[in-house]
């Protein structure tokens, strides 16, 4: 099957740096195999060829076509929880939120979840990070609905030693039988839930489950003040010399949040293959601060974004993230220049593919897989059109997205899903909540 | 002409409180005559009145009714500079537009202003307050479109003093031709520009009109620190004392910013009849900082917010700035109970009538004008329903928004745009930019 995308706008890389061009693309199986640019009026370039080989011709003017961006923390099922604990203190939302967790059964994490890929897709999503239990569902349907995952089996202590065996069993058991799987599409990474939530035995037995099979480590990391002043009085080091003691950053490393954390931490962490996931609308929410973005790009620490869940955004749009870091630093660093639209949407493209370890993924290239979104620009707040990536990120909204393709599947045609039912995972989604509110 | 909305959910007012409750509305001409709580299936209640009266009947299932957002500080014209000037000093940004600015003519405002009114529109904005020049071409599309206004002849010196005389005769034309106009949906303020862009005496001639007129005054104010550096330099008062020497506050005031005040200056204002129109995504935007709005409320100083124009923003969507206001100030604290969801709800709708000094505008009850708008809440990320305020603020975005009334008559009925035909406006806003770049 050949697609071929004529007169788009794309959002492409030349000499290192974003540019807009109109071009033409095409997608083979599940890869980007030609990227035409030209001004000239291409509309009949390719009808023979059509005619010929039912190529799916798209006619891409007044559309912006960008890479999928990448979300790289999240907890799907959580959309189950979103709005159930908003405007109260972190104590309270942990109170609210953890003995209903504590409940939710497979048939619950499915629906949860698939609302919150259906959302994601909607808004331009293509790759995700999830970190939650039952993962085997979420495994299931990320493989029907067609998006690229990594998945994380988190794990929490505070159970009896039967009980995090089993949990640990669970951890190999979703690497052994979902890692590489779905074309490809589905990756694991090891997932001690916190430092503070898993005692140090446990996380010496997960890095040695992530050695085993070679797998990077993902945890919640420096997300509140509490949780670096819980490490320091317990073991008289910083969060960061923490991880270095447990042999974390020998690893792969994906490290969620890091609100909290010094020169020291930041130095440590730059010498290791280590990407960090910003958080930046969850952290305003739950009032945890702002991490030092700037501080870890000049050391050149690779850093993407996460949502984090809809318990605590509570949407899942990568848009959001991008236009909040982008006005956040300006804004407090009284500095206008600060993180222009280029860089943060690297941040949500090929950054968040390289704090996913995958290759091949999050730019607009030959060769590339073929995970790409289309922004409809034809709408009043895109006019003019004099800076189409400004307008990415300073005026779009995950709203805008209205085309999706994954590993060269469509997901999403003119704003119409293709590979999900909404109307029966909506009605699912309902009978699930009432069983338990 | 009667519409009777049944079974929505609307954001009402209970014992001082904002609640979401299942209700039947009925709007006649630009009023709300009728709001009737029911948890009932209503379905058939109107059929035969409908059948009589040729009642406009609307199904409200599944839609959420709230009143109009309020916009308090706007430049519509600007959307031809949307992207001109982004990612760079608030120097340099001034060097870009003002050159730009200086050529505009009647032709270019109008149809900018118009792009600017649809994207308004189209995000749930009934009532905005406008600060340029050539406001008699605004005032005409406003009065077409249907929308509520206020409209200020921005002065700025800089000029001989011919040039100078002639923009004081169009504040005072303005106020003579419209204020009050288009079925009272338009009003006027006396707006200086800012304390740095004109001399005092023009201040002082500016306050003589607004007292001859009995006009509130709007203004820029306090919006970077080099606007309090000047005034302090050149007249040895703070910018607050400077407007009370001025007599300015002696009349309803609105100020737009207010970013760098003090103890000294809260206090003042806080003594009159000073509204606030906060601007946070346009203050983030360009370094100038966050304004004191916590300090702000505790002196009971009512504010509002501003989208300022989308050369700073780059849109005119008011859900936008309720989010960032209310995530904002919870991450700087460090504390997730302030701003919650429903007040930052009052700060785009009751606070900007308030800041604006309409009356019966900004919430949903019998007697005030009909300004409201529905948002589609059968959406992915609207889910579950358990707090829809909440919804509101962290879920929504103005895309959402499906219908809109402004003083009875409906603008926007499931997205399309019922007053303003949006290609002919493309099309002339294309035609005017390239006049222009």
């Amino acid at each position: 099957m050949k697609t071929i995308i004529k007169n788009g706008q794309f959002l492409l890389r030349e000499n290192d740096e974003l540019i807009v061009s109109t071009a033409n693309l095409i997608i083979e199986n599940n890869m980007i195999t030609s990227i035409v640019k030209s001004s000239d009026d291409f509309n009949d370039l390719f009808s023979e060829e059509s005619l010929i080989e039912k190529v799916n011709v798209i006619d891409g003017r007044n559309k912006l076509y960008m890479p999928g961006l990448i979300n790289a923390h999240t907890h799907t099922p959580m959309s189950l929880l979103r709005g159930y604990a908003d405007d109260v203190s972190l104590r309270e939302w942990f109170e609210h939120i953890w003995p209903i967790e504590a409940k939710l059964d497979g048939d619950a994490i499915k629906w949860a979840s698939l609302l919150s890929i259906v959302e994601m897709i909607q808004s331009g999503t293509t790759c995700f990070l999830d970190m939650y239990d039952h993962m085997e569902q979420i495994a299931e349907c990320v493989d029907l609905a067609g998006m690229r995952t990594c998945l994380c089996r988190g794990v929490i202590d505070f159970c009896s030693k039967q009980e995090l065996d089993a949990k640990l069993q669970e951890v190999r058991a979703l690497t052994v039988n979902w890692h590489g799987k779905a074309e490809g599409r589905i990756s694991t990474m090891i997932a001690p839930h916190s430092l503070t939530t898993v005692t140090s035995e446990t996380l010496n037995r997960l890095v040695r489950i992530a050695d085993e099979f070679s797998l990077p480590i993902h945890t919640h990391f420096a997300e509140v003040t509490a949780d670096v002043a819980e490490i320091k009085h317990k073991y008289k080091l910083s969060p960061t010399r923490y991880l270095l003691q447990h042999g974390v950053l020998n690893r792969k490393c994906l490290l969620a949040h890091a609100v909290h954390i010094d020169e020291d931490d930041i130095n440590i962490l730059s010498e290791h293959d280590v990407s960090i996931a910003h958080n930046p609308s969850s952290n305003l929410k739950l009032g945890s601060g702002m991490a030092p973005i700037p501080e870890f790009l000049e050391k050149n620490i690779n850093v993407a974004f996460g949502t984090d869940s809809s318990a605590s955004n509570n949407r899942l749009d990568v848009f959001t993230e991008m236009r909040a870091t982008s006005l956040l630093y300006k804004g407090f660093k009284h500095d206008p220049e600060l993180f222009p639209a280029t860089q943060v949407i690297d941040m949500a493209t090929i950054n968040g593919a390289r704090a996913l370890f995958l290759e091949d993924v999050g730019e607009l290239r030959v060769g590339a897989r073929a995970d790409l979104i289309a922004v409809n620009i034809d709408q009043p707040h895109f006019y003019p059109h004099s800076n189409l990536i400004s307008s990415l990120v300073y005026s779009a909204s995950g709203a805008d997205v209205v085309d999706v393709w994954v590993d060269g599947r469509q997901l999403m045609k003119n704003k119409e899903l293709l590979t999900i039912d909404i109307d029966k995972t909506v009605h699912e989604f309902k009978r699930v909540y009432k069983r338990f509110f």
